[in-house]
């Protein structure tokens, strides 16, 4: 808003670094879709608990993000609300998980972070047509294309990643064990951790959310282990989250955040969680001659598709300002609605 | 419309099944983008004469997907026109041959043809600003989705199917069998079909539409082979119209149906024809690292991009409502113009 | 505009000889968003210099591309600018480049050529609600659709082409010779031609354009190699421009075109000629598997994001019909602004 020589950034560090600080930690919580500080303050926690690099990096790059879009003046509604944050996030995380712990991953996490907050204003320019929110895809795209092109420079390149979990064959008999494994580990891998008591933390961030908000990351997290089940996935894949992260943000985002709450769009919300599911394999196959990761694609599209479907069917019907949600919410414009 | 707790499928099915029926009919022939129940039936005929796997996932994909309209409430206007079937007519035919006849791919036919419905309003809801219809385009997504996906998952994948035809390779003589094989194959090939009298019972029901359609189509076929010819494709290729279904289409779609009947119109559709034909070649190398199917890509690709372009380019000229086409056609609110 | 049976080009070749050829030379000058004839009179004659098949491509590409957008009646101030032709110069030099100088190439540059004026319509309709341009797209996608295309058919096809340059490996120790010619081919690369002279010619010409774009032009071509540099990219790649041509126009169009002349717009136009030479090893990896080719993607897809970003915001200005740059540019509807 000012037009200044470019103060924005200076005045929220030095005038309100205590908004700038909850920013963030809401921030962490919109990775799930929801602004409670409590929710994104349980599952920072959660993310240190992980690992120092991961929590170190998820912070890093939550707060680079949120700088960024105070220094380049986006509007502070939506600063405020997180909602320039969640992005470089999981950036930081990705980042560090694929190139390594290197001082040039730090300046990569900086330039990369700083680039999801303009693809936030882009994508937000391209969706509005159709009411739709960037989502995730920010990340996506940014750490995307630059795992992409990592490879091709000495600088920044030491070496092959970690191989990345091949969720195509292997046995598929199943027990108890593997069934609560997974249930809290698709949780957790929104987030690329691959851990049940990380999974479980975030779960009781999701709660100070409200119940709402939990009964619909938990019903899309079982619906993504039956999909897999069903559809004949392996059994490792299913108990490590591969198969169920992207139900867990359908079934939040669909069942919680952008629809109302009819019993038709709670079908609808577990419908599209096990479509996420199928769509998964089929994205992993098509990144697969490019070395690619599946990040969270199959929410984004599973989500964009299910919701510009709604106003070509009457069935179904979009969450209002002040819906019949159980626990407030901000009203769109003021950000939870991504 | 109605709020109530979900009447909508069950009242269509008891009320008015022969409305249900000859939506289903008008489905089968919307694939070919024509509206009329006689049509239909030929092509249905059709589907039956080249096989009863063929024929009942025909059927069987058509009437889910109206179903799933009517259950979802979709307007009632496009429904009856058969704009909800289409996608689910192509999607019955490519999954049993795709997948082979197992128990599983009933299973997954009623999900994906459920899912194209939901597709052909998110596409309505995305081609909007852009005047464009959606075309074959939901079913080219989730037939290309559950293709790629499917070897993922123990339960639906049962070996490698047949070959995919290869076109990128082969002799470049011509004989005058060759020619009228792939005249008619080329309209059977739209169906997945490769049978030269499947073409023609369905070319007969083409001539039901109207002349102007079967001209179009006939045109379209013969701008396919002409331009594979000249290009130097292999003979086996073009023969088994695998070269030439998408400017069938793209013949029906521009001459016949979006644009006005003018010469330079005319002009514009056989160009059309010839182009989806190469490429044909450039998607089927693009598809090839992920053993995809080209499908209807072509088609829908060189429709989109050629009818976007005519408001910008004023020696052509888009139908109108009440255009001077030669056999009576809906006003495009009506449906026709999908 | 006119409705007769189509004058529109025999009229412009019969009675406006001039208009054509001026509007021509113009559409060489517009591959660097330039409209000046004196421009795309130093480009061409820089392009005849690179090689006798190199210039005669890119003027017979320059005038078919134009010529068809008069017998489409396209708008006569876009034609005027060369806003009609640019696509057309870049995709003939591609097609010789690629195909080799056979007499199908000749036919397949009048086609090829052709269909850019018509993507050039359906990107201007389909960008419109974003108030974008469509920039070397319709290049990028004839030039690879065909080259993908071209290995399936035995007429147009003669061999692999000369191998396309791999970026992704070398040493990374730089030279004073290597700067200085990495300086120049940046330039001349952006027309697909490694030679520093031909690039010194053009950027000859950029100065005829005013100092604005020969600084934009200049500091997009160093932000690139540093950004190569600094990333690690190796030598050989960086001083033959494969790394820097679209850094180079992404300082035109974000530092001299599209945005107002102010101190962050600058920092904004060298970040983005940085993110496209990172973009340009990813998109170089993506299209390996397909033997494809990188073209101008990197700067079309930073561009577009960048521009597309700028409403959301308010730090960052877009340029205004009568703004701020130090030499007269027509107003948008005019044409510079692709």
């Amino acid at each position: 808003m000012t037009s200044g020589a470019g103060p924005g950034l200076r005045r929220a560090l030095t005038r309100q670094p205590s908004a700038y600080l909850v920013a963030s930690l809401r921030g962490v919580g919109q990775v799930d879709l929801q602004a409670q500080p409590l929710t994104g303050a349980l599952i920072l926690a959660a993310l240190w608990a992980a690992g120092w690099q991961v929590g170190l990096f998820a912070t890093l790059g939550t707060l680079i993000a949120t700088a960024t879009a105070y220094a380049l003046d986006v509007d502070r509604g939506s600063i405020g609300q997180g909602l320039q944050g969640y992005s470089g996030c999981l950036t930081g995380i990705a980042l560090v998980g694929s190139l390594g712990h290197h001082p040039a991953t730090y300046v990569l996490t900086v330039v990369g972070c700083a680039v999801t907050t303009v693809l936030t204003a882009t994508l937000a320019t391209l969706l509005a047509p159709y009411r739709l929110t960037p989502l995730t895809a920010p990340f996506c795209l940014v750490s995307g294309v630059m795992v992409l092109g990592a490879p091709s420079f000495a600088r920044i390149w030491h070496g092959a990643p970690a191989p990345v979990a091949n969720p195509t064959s292997g046995d598929t008999g199943i027990t108890f064990s593997d069934l609560w494994h997974a249930f809290f580990t698709n949780v957790s891998q929104v987030f690329l951790v691959n851990s049940w008591y990380v999974g479980l933390i975030m779960l009781a961030g999701l709660a100070c959310a409200g119940l709402r908000v939990l009964l619909a990351a938990a019903l899309g997290s079982v619906a993504g282990i039956v999909a897999a089940w069903a559809l004949g996935a392996p059994t490792a894949q299913i108990s490590s989250g591969i198969y169920g992260y992207n139900a867990v943000l359908v079934g939040i985002a669909l069942g919680a955040v952008f629809l109302a709450a009819t019993p038709w769009n709670a079908g609808y919300a577990l419908f599209g969680a096990a479509l996420s599911t199928g769509l998964t394999a089929a994205i992993t196959s098509l990144f697969t001659p490019f070395d690619g990761h599946t990040f969270t694609w199959p929410f984004i599209l599973t989500t964009w598709a299910l919701l510009a479907a709604v106003p070509q069917l009457p069935r179904l019907r979009a969450a209002t300002a002040r819906g019949p949600s159980p626990h407030p919410r901000p009203r769109p414009e003021e950000g939870t609605h991504r």
